[in-house]
């Protein structure tokens, strides 16, 4: 498998453009479309949220039928509490779409990003529609990948291409989400393009094991915002021999979209709102993965764990109150912390000035993982935080202004 | 029920003092001593984390016996961490104390606050305590309520008074917590002292009540540092008639000590790390009281929600997002959400432009409500937040440094 430039358009038969269409305040890309030259099978994962988005409970509702042609996406409003009218506009945008490319609505998906609870205001994206329709190119994987940034710093997208049941497959993606990330993750969005041939039931199979690898790893089910999406589109045009679960070429594309899907979750987290810093929490000797996970979640989220990392300040008790805290029945005596390759507490006892010292060290670089063992068993997860700077704070507190 | 000037040396028979030892770099008081003329019943509330300080495992021993006489603790240092050689530490200073006071070792309770992982230098503590000992007085409460502090801007006390089974009593509390507050909760510490005479029984009754409805509406159960603590001594000395539970005299009492614990618990709100406003989350309409308190918890601890109040951003999206994860099933069509006294979600969906116009006149106010109605039930809960400011980010990122 083969990194390659490009993102969502880099698979065969794949066109994309953005621009701008008047919702976003400022003049930049805030409507971006992706269209496939043939239809085919596509996947979904959606948020866990009970609030949801307009635009979700349509692309549900189309996933239904499991069959895609062209994605439109607005950021800068996420259609979201606005109620029947919110449930309108997003049917529109799919409605437009689809009379101009003679698909069925079904096969249109759309997403939105941004502001919650202002009506989305569909007459600029209909006006925009007929020229963003006209732009879409073999090239526009770039545009579009910025058309549906909000906070993002930089467009994010990644290809990768290997030879698959005889011919050349290509995987692409771009996301958004500017690292929030769990519990209060601001809307992420994915999109996944491929031509390799595959039915729908082993795509939807493998974007769900995908996503547990990756943006679940960064976002944690059930703690989504109201508009979180992952899409796959497969269009077949590869030409490849349909990919069967259980073959290996079909575990050969799994790894090909969780790594597509994992290299996007980290540009998530490093493009991440003020991030300096970008660290794996990796659990073991848990009883269960669901302790495990849990565990990593709590060190992963805990506001004084992040500050400490952005601070370099190698204060490894605040990991020791976080793992405490995560309810899960721990024995404290038992447990190791690690810090890159520093052992700093062995059975539960911190190991002392010189341990430290070089502790400091670790928490001066841009990455690293911090390895919690917990001497119960077998079971194991991790997660990837982030720090917590002076610039989340000042993004984050003036979002709408 | 009055508030008087004081804290916990204005009940009757109760000295304090607070002093420098040497535990802190800088040169500020770390080390409070409170001491009780007579021995008395002593209720106690500790941390529910499973890595637990060595103050608290021997605090939770020394309860069993249920009486107190003077409590020692010491700033700086958690003495959380530290293995066997914590343990002895912490009995050496409830030991020292005991020497000195020619009381029993289990009437001596302890407490520590400051970095966790690091060994508590217990000789410092012993050179001190003589000149401490000598040092205490009737008017100490302040000095004692500077010396527990560590992030802390201001020492935070209180004390009230009213007649009760025919005398005059009085309930007095120091505490020090510099709101991280939930879920990420540097230490809190209180301590409360009351010359009313009461059952051991019916005292540990009455604060496990006032501490749900004060310290855990900021901190929340199951999310508390290595250290948490809260003891409530009763020396007896007012010579009120013994105050029993299901009388209208316990009842005021309960009051009194729920209103010095939400005095103390608020204070440590608005001595946040940064902090510059205080907002309550109110729940109601939801089935049960546990999933009015998950949603006040989960909107409470949202990074979203703090930053957009300390930016005064009227962004109620980011409300109705968090309230959609908390993992409560909830109907989003019947959700309600008011700021204030401004009403701007009804049914699921935003109430327009005149409504968030007067909604950014809320987020300007220091203190307000935010009420969410589900619409589903009669059970309620409430919450204190506070906003996430830069000042947060620049403390915690700095702490032992």
């Amino acid at each position: 498998m083969k990194t390659i430039p490009g993102g969502v358009t880099a698979p065969l038969g794949f066109r994309a453009a953005g621009i701008y269409c008047g919702i976003k305040k400022k003049k930049q890309l805030d409507l971006a479309l992706l269209v496939s030259e043939k239809e085919g099978p596509i996947a979904g994962v959606f948020t866990t949220n009970r609030v949801v988005a307009a635009p979700v409970i349509l692309d549900r509702l189309h996933l239904k039928k499991g069959i895609g042609r062209a994605i439109l996406v607005n950021s800068g409003n996420a259609n979201a509490c606005t109620g029947p009218e919110g449930m309108r506009a997003a049917k529109d945008m799919a409605q437009l779409v689809a009379t101009a490319l003679q698909s069925a609505p079904h096969t249109i998906f759309i997403g939105s990003t941004g502001v919650i609870g202002q009506p989305l205001p569909i007459a600029y994206i209909k006006k925009a529609l007929p020229t963003l329709l006209t732009r879409v190119t073999r090239r526009g994987g770039r545009e579009a990948a910025q058309a549906i940034m909000t906070t993002d710093l930089k467009p994010k997208q990644v290809a990768v291409r290997t030879r698959l049941g005889g011919e050349m497959v290509t995987v692409g993606g771009m996301a958004k989400g500017s690292g929030m990330i769990h519990p209060n993750m601001a809307t992420m969005l994915a999109y996944l393009t491929t031509d390799a041939a595959i039915s729908r039931r082993a795509l939807q199979m493998a974007l769900r094991q995908a996503v547990e690898q990756s943006f679940n790893c960064i976002t944690v089910d059930g703690d989504t915002s109201t508009n979180d999406t992952v899409l796959c589109l497969a269009n077949g045009m590869a030409g490849n021999e349909t990919l069967k679960p259980g073959s290996a070429d079909f575990t050969h594309f799994c790894t090909m979209l969780e790594t597509v899907c994992r290299t996007l979750a980290l540009k998530i987290c490093w493009d991440g709102e003020g991030v300096t810093k970008v660290v794996r929490i990796q659990v073991k000797g848990a009883k269960t993965p669901q302790s495990a996970r849990q565990i990593a979640q709590t060190i992963a989220t805990s506001n004084l764990v992040k500050t400490a990392l952005f601070g370099g300040d190698a204060n490894w008790g605040r990991v020791m109150a976080a793992l405490g805290r995560a309810g899960v029945a721990i024995d404290p005596t038992r447990v190791s912390l690690q810090f890159g390759d520093v052992a700093m507490v062995r059975q539960g006892q911190g190991l002392g000035a010189v341990a430290e010292r070089r502790l400091a060290k670790v928490f001066q670089e841009r990455d690293f993982t911090i390895l919690v063992d917990l001497g119960l068993g077998k079971a194991e997860a991790h997660m990837w935080t982030t720090d917590l700077s002076y610039e989340y704070v000042r993004i984050n507190a003036s979002y709408r202004s």
